[in-house]
């Protein structure tokens, strides 16, 4: 029996995607992850860590190649692939596919803008790199295993590198040879502890993985040499950092992954969007009325202990407590407004008698990113698993998100003009086009602090 | 019971050592250490993935605040880092701390020199900071286990950088929060398989965990956070990558593992430097003569995996084939000079039936890095385990090594001031006036192709 190769497999199928055979749904997917993505972007720029970064890339005072989107100045790419892909990822607030536990927009898009721009390739073309780097990289998670999150590694670091460099190499126009060496280059540039969760490090592991991608890519373009069967070997990447790592997973197995890319419409950890959504549904079922009583929320029990935070003192609190964004959305309060997380509205005697009234428990047999509220003898169930499959609905929603977080960084006008250039990447023909176009949208964003617990 | 805090106590012993304190051995040592890395270096310089990382840089554009060393340019200091310690690895022949299986020099000193440059240290400081590196990651070796580097980590790259962050961070002037969350920095960023042993990745894990180090600690400098217990919590460094991972070792042991760095003399795998020592032990005796029959040379079993290749074809499987190296070292020729590995000198008649003549074998009673040569009815066994305790001889053997690297790159007074500015490096106020002269010297260097099996 011949042994299994899934790295040339993997590389076949990402550089065989062409922008022509993406079914129209996979393409809007894609638009709208980069939208998403820029208006999280955007409003994380000014977190102090991603300040620490660009001001060591300022330093380093290297050739404007690459653009730092936040601030419309240009630099070097990886340093733009890095800064990019940190910011995106501040406030835990972008993209995500759930079976490979990556965050997708976050390492691909800056990775494939920043060599987009020196490649001057097509907005189609960086749309494919989109599609085919998610593509690629969760079926490397599916190889590696659940054991890789489970024991320490945070995915998003670590097998976000390698849809990073797939989609990097299709812009840097990679033999396949090469590319399969870019892969083994990127597994050997991966970190990311999950210990790092809560500290500045969790947004810089995505903006690693877009500069590993970058890295990757661009030192096999030029010759240097790794190994061509990374995911195969017995001392391999998924051998060496998961107890249930495959080798034997059919690649070309027809599976969209990009059509399981979930969008978060609430500024909170994941376990909380599903509640949330539970109790929008039993405000929206009582016309806005909160009924007397016990709130009952039941969740799956990995939950309890990540986001049943009682008595939320902090923003960052805030957003891992499922009983403050239940209580939010019960009183009709934004559930994404930096103001629904600021130290008076956790003051809110209303808010804090409605969070005293909520009780979270644990049912095992609920399905991932489920969640069931029950009040006043009535039950509302919500499934945050499944992304939304009416894609103009999916559209409005994120535009609605995206205007709100750019309301105040940006005139009207102009966020519906960046709107506007994010649904319209394929156009381009030239991504050098698309981004002069940005730049000029943002250069007129006010250099305001946000984020600070203390300001309404 | 209190929870031990060895992040806490490794910052406070690298932080804690003081060039007054240094014992004299202690510093004649991490001097050594920095004369045999210039060589290793400057004759690894021109391999081409060395080459690669250098095109990247210059296209990068960067201010120049670093020496690259072996061109004598400057550039950033993250690729000055990582370019000196890619191309001090590239011949895998500079110095090696057994215990922890990490190479010392090619991480700690490309990342101090670096640094140095930027806060014009002392070269008293520079040394010191390469002692603190050296001992504190030594001991993070100890509570990772050996269980890491048997998992496929290549220690070197992995914690290579925590030493690197060390010796950086002691540099930039850290305070002890700062340096704690700097290795936390540190943990994050590491990477590094030992599936790309043999490929450019190899050395290219040195130049980045160099890299990492003065990326931590000048992260850490701006106030970048990270956690501050990264070796002892339960989803820590440690837990994380080995099975065999403590948290109750003791850091203020008394121990100074700077007295068990050991320096290669032979330009080929470690398991090949006893079987060399036998050889030459046995030649001295003889005075030269090769006696006839079967020549028997016995290793511990772990290097007959590694190490046997019974006839060598390139010049990287000479230098992991104990016969060649033997036949080599009865004949009486060079164990580092190029030509020993060129095709040529593999195609020798006389070696080659030397080759046939010697057997190699396990005895698992041997300790490690030992040997056994037994040929004519006598037996001479050598301990590469041991550094020399003679630094006169030592220093001698470094000279006559770093000599015959450079030979043909530096006319020989140049290779004298070369050698004598390594030595003093603890008389200069201000490490700027020491690379200023190493880049005077090696401005000179011709650029001519080495390294090339076809040429002599």
């Amino acid at each position: 029996m011949p042994i299994p190769s899934p790295t040339a497999a993997l590389v076949d199928l990402g550089l065989g995607l062409r922008h022509d055979d993406l079914p129209e749904d996979i393409r809007s997917i894609a638009r709208h992850s980069l939208l998403d993505w820029i208006g999280v972007l955007l409003a994380g720029w000014d977190d102090p860590a991603v300040q620490i970064l660009r001001a060591q890339a300022t330093e380093r005072g290297a050739l404007p190649r690459a653009t730092l989107l936040g601030s419309a100045e240009r630099g070097d790419p990886l340093d733009a692939a890095l800064i990019n892909g940190s910011a995106s990822h501040v406030l835990d607030f972008d993209d995500a596919h759930l079976a490979s536990r990556i965050h997708a927009s976050v390492v691909l898009w800056p990775a494939l803008i920043a060599v987009g721009e020196l490649r001057a390739s097509s907005g189609r073309e960086a749309l494919t790199a989109f599609v085919a780097g998610l593509e690629v990289q969760a079926r490397i998670a599916d190889l590696v295993g659940n054991d890789h999150y489970r024991r320490g590694w945070h995915s998003t670091a670590t097998l976000g590198s390698f849809g990073a460099t797939l989609a990097a190499g299709r812009l840097y126009g990679l033999e396949p040879g090469a590319l399969r060496h870019a892969l083994g280059l990127a597994a050997t540039l991966t970190g990311g502890l999950r210990a790092l969760f809560g500290t500045p490090c969790k947004p810089l592991h995505a903006g690693r993985a877009a500069a590993n991608g970058v890295n990757a890519a661009d030192l096999a373009r030029r010759g240097f040499t790794a190994v061509e069967d990374i995911f195969e070997r017995p001392d391999g990447y998924p051998a060496l950092v998961s107890g249930n790592a495959r080798r034997d997973l059919p690649v070309a197995d027809g599976r969209w992954a990009t059509r399981e890319l979930l969008f978060k419409y609430h500024a909170s950890c994941y376990g909380t969007q599903a509640p949330i959504e539970a109790a929008l549904a039993l405000r929206e079922a009582l016309g806005g009325e909160v009924p007397a009583g016990e709130l009952r929320v039941e969740v799956e029990p990995q939950y309890l202990s990540v986001c049943d935070l009682p008595e939320p003192r902090t923003a960052m609190e805030a957003r891992f407590s499922i009983r403050h964004m239940v209580a939010l959305a019960l009183a009709g309060r934004s559930t994404l407004d930096e103001r629904s997380f600021a130290a008076e509205t956790l003051a809110d005697p209303g808010l804090a008698a409605l969070r005293r009234r909520i009780r979270v428990a644990a049912d095992p047999a609920l399905p991932r990113a489920n969640a069931r509220l029950s009040a006043a003898g009535r039950a509302f169930a919500a499934d945050a698993s499944r992304p939304e499959s009416d894609h103009a609905a999916q559209r409005r929603r994120l535009l609605g998100k995206s205007a709100q977080l750019l309301a105040g960084r940006l005139e009207p006008a102009a966020i519906d003009e960046l709107q506007a250039l994010a649904l319209a990447i394929e156009t381009f023909d030239d991504l050098n086009q698309w981004t002069a176009a940005l730049r000029r949208l943002i250069g007129r964003v006010p250099r305001i602090p946000h984020h600070k617990d203390s300001e309404p």
